[in-house]
């Protein structure tokens, strides 16, 4: 049966998702829109025949709708979420699940007493092709143990409204869930040291900085977040472990070689990077609800968590400090794994 | 709207493209399907809840078809083909569109009679993203004018049942076809030479061979088809132009370093390297049909063209002599394009 | 003891191998020079100190050359050989040992009669380490039964002066001679493939060529020849075996990544590829000596099959036929190897 | 003229560089032997027809000496440098130049009394290929101002004498000397965090150890230092600048296809990974003293720095903290450069 979608915030990612439901994902149909911007919403629900609702708790209420996709402004987000558990609906919530560990805490607890997985966060990293063939070879013991792990996030630019602590809570945030889950092993401290800044930012910003993790098994992470690397959008990620190492691939390009060169291309743009990731995701949401399933994704507790881990690493920027991330300890319910 | 399609042929590539039309495609429901062994057709219906029909010609007349995939044995696609355009509805026809150089020609003066294109063949590497990025390149310009293509076309193992006719009919005619269009030129002759087989082979069989051959505007071609190389499945491609060269890439995969050695894999199933093809070029066709739109994929054409170059092939290696192709001249209603 | 070394020949590659005797070749010593041009064997003498002769036969008969360099204009190679097996002298002759087949033979059988082998010839692929490591890897049986060989030749520029047959015995020879060894192996057929000239060339020319060759064990090897490809220098070779393949590797380079391009260096020029292999092999050819041992490089006999070899390639470019190469039987004297 | 040397030290560093001497680099003889085992002296000196000494001053006295090579035992360095400037000879150190910065700052003090440059320090990686063109590309200014430096240094195993300060003083000590010239900036501080410990080591060790430095212009630099990795040699150089990256290039080796992989090969000994970076480091020390001109290599300077920063990694190593390296003023003598 086709799964009828209600979508919370219809700007860019959520129109790139109402479009995803429609035209990529088979099983789907996005069947209501709403948005504090009416005429926006408007829009969207047009597009795709949609019903529009004046706020996200009537999208949430209504009968044509089987599942609720938050895509709204962040501080929003724990609201829907929470009126979505009590309406006992499915909801995929783009990152973050909330902006303060207390509210995520709010959604955990309101998860479990409802009794079964409501919650899906929008983590689309562990969807990449070449993340999963990096988690399959370590759950594989071929590298053996992992001990160390080496990141890299660049983008080409970011436009003056991106501050230094976005770094962590909507750049690094992405490592944080994936190093989660590639490793099945908690964060639990963050340090920040930051390189001379590059002259190519606003004034505002340290740009790059280099984050240092630990987790609870004492693997040690390090990530350079360099948002304004100019020359691409550029994901790095190599695993080091006992006796070997496994490194994530860089997109798939043709070689050309011309004028002393032998060249491929990097990208420049993230989207192009991850979108296969987010038709998976997506998919593999529908089809888990489609058969009566709960989700299979990121949950609430990895909502939390990268919650709890991003605002650490801010508090460790701003001191210079290591900052431990005070994390509760996790429920049963949420499973054996990180 | 749904586009309704009717299925000839169940075995194992009509079961796969319905799979995919069903669960991949966005837009399309398989509504008829019909096989020469009843139990299967029964079996593939039932999966999708389809009818099943007892020919092909009352699948291709039924009111729920709007347009025909053959996926039938070789031999029968001509009629197939026929009816379809008789009954003015769009047809998908897996590889070969007929096997003998009449029948496709049968098919293309069917097809201009009718006045509009109904036929696409299922030749999906123009759908491979490293195939159309040297496509963009070469169309570019940044390698200058093509002058020699290097390929190679292997396989781990083939059965018993491949003969050293199919390295040309089958297996080559990949290449054929997407030659044809990355050059935007036409193959004129094929040359065959024959190594020393490998010892991994039935006895029958001459593997590897490498197929040479010349476009009308000069570039040369070679070819290594090798069917039993044992270690992957490996399909390779570098255009070399007057000012540079352009590479098909190899498929995304992990690194890994371990025991001295850095390695990546290499698939060796077809189907991995070319499922995303294959998804493309349904999403492409169904979305051509939806919008009233004639089909933009390989036409008729270049279903009679690859017929003509891969018999030329096949009397180039039995007579051991460069073989001219004895194409027909290129009708003005298949575009100014090869 | 230093072994000191009449080199007949100052031009380009004499001044080169000088320099490399002198600065970089422990163990030998440059102590007489001749040039048809006097000065210039002035000139090249005065900068190591060694003794200017008025002709290749005097110098081959003093007292202070214990080893004789052939870098003279090709067609004089043979006389100078045959006058340094007649001195009983040990010499080394840059390609071609001669520019005939009979001449070749008259050096093999001078050779032969002498008793003991003084002649190697400057075929220094076989010195390249990449080459070395694939004829390890073939060796080892890694790849099985070699079955196909890919190679190119690729040079971004040649002057006017350069002909289309020199593209056979100038450039082609160089991986005619490393192909009988990667492989060890004979070549018995030759034939050449003329596509689309490129525009980048002067008008005389045949360029690229693509030639086939045919061994005795029945591996076929095509070659593309580009000597005006404009974007680099460039080797490349693939050994194809019946369980997997080897290649070549590309000269070590810094990665670069700028402006959304990631990018090695290709070189655009040959003595920077092959430096260390000239080096190599001076060094192995200067120890043999000292040794009072027999030089392990390319033999006379090895010149005498690359001239016959690439004699019929030019033949086959001129005629359009696959031309055999009619080798004499291999003398018991030059071992079991190709 | 021949650069006559004496060694002191004939244990495994120095039979290796004796041999260099005398079979790789022309213009070099060995004259001199002392080692405080008279026996390897001997041994030693009778292969090269040298002369044996009792003690390194007697040998620095000699005659028959023009220049010394110290490949004593560490703790013994400094004495034999001393002696030779005292004795106004140039002198090769290996590194250390000496065991603490007093005794390096002696040395310093020393050469500049005696006004001219005697003293050149054995960090050979500055003569690699590899870091040369990663030196090239930052100062031509293609990735812009350097920010960020990634490094791993790993070894597949050590011996149970390896210790954990060991890691910074004779491991780390070669990406502090080679990151200072390639960056051409100085290192002001370290700090070292610990992973969990690999299980694959002696149990007194911590490794691997990431090691954090910032240089006097905001770089920094994280380096893994992994001495029991298992699978292989491995170094690794990532510089990340304002506007692109440069990396290290892995050394060069054939591509093999067999069996699912695609493979190239991972030195497992650092002696093949740095043979070329050694011979040139010698060849060019002998050039110049040929020429009489001064050394251009690693100075007494960098080797006081060198000691000053591995020793404060060791502080930080023990403390935990971020230690300062607290280094005097560069004189003027040692040039703008770091």
């Amino acid at each position: 049966m086709t799964v009828r979608v209600g979508v919370i915030g219809a700007g860019w990612i959520g129109h790139e998702h109402i479009r995803r439901l429609t035209d990529v994902v088979t099983g789907a149909a996005v069947t209501a829109v709403s948005d504090i911007d009416a005429a926006r919403a408007e829009e969207a629900a047009a597009r795709v025949g949609a019903r529009v609702y004046g706020t996200g708790a009537e999208l949430i209420a209504a009968d044509e709708v089987d599942a609720v996709l938050v895509t709204s402004w962040g501080p929003t987000h724990a609201e829907h979420v929470l009126n979505a558990i009590a309406a006992g609906k499915p909801v995929f919530c783009e990152k973050p699940l909330a902006t303060t560990a207390e509210d995520c805490l709010r959604i955990v607890e309101a998860e479990m007493a409802h009794g079964r997985r409501l919650v899906q966060v929008g983590f689309m990293r562990r969807y990449d092709q070449g993340y999963r063939q990096m988690k399959e070879v370590i759950a594989s013991g071929r590298i053996g143990e992992p001990l160390v792990v080496h990141c890299a996030h660049r983008n080409p630019t970011v436009p003056e409204s991106y501050t230094s602590e976005m770094a962590a809570l909507d750049t690094a945030v992405h490592e944080v869930d994936v190093l989660r889950w590639l490793l099945d092993d908690e964060i639990v401290s963050a340090q920040v040291v930051t390189p001379r800044a590059t002259s190519k930012r606003f004034a505002h910003l340290k740009d790059p900085q280099i984050m240092l993790f630990e987790t609870a098994k004492g693997v040690r992470i390090d990530l350079e977040v360099f948002v304004n690397c100019q020359y691409g959008y550029d994901i790095q990620c190599e695993a080091v472990g006992e006796q070997g190492l496994v490194r994530l691939p860089d997109p798939s390009s043709v070689t050309v070689r011309t004028a002393g060169q032998h060249s491929t291309t990097v990208l420049t743009d993230w989207v192009g990077r991850f979108v296969d990731a987010f038709d998976t995701e997506f998919r593999e949401w529908i089809a888990n609800l489609a058969a009566g399933n709960e989700p299979t994704g990121p949950s609430a507790w990895d909502g939390y968590a990268a919650t709890v881990i991003t605002s650490a690493t801010v508090e460790a920027l701003d001191s210079g400090r290591t900052v431990g991330t005070d994390m509760k300890p996790r429920p049963a319910f949420y499973g054996g794994a990180v």
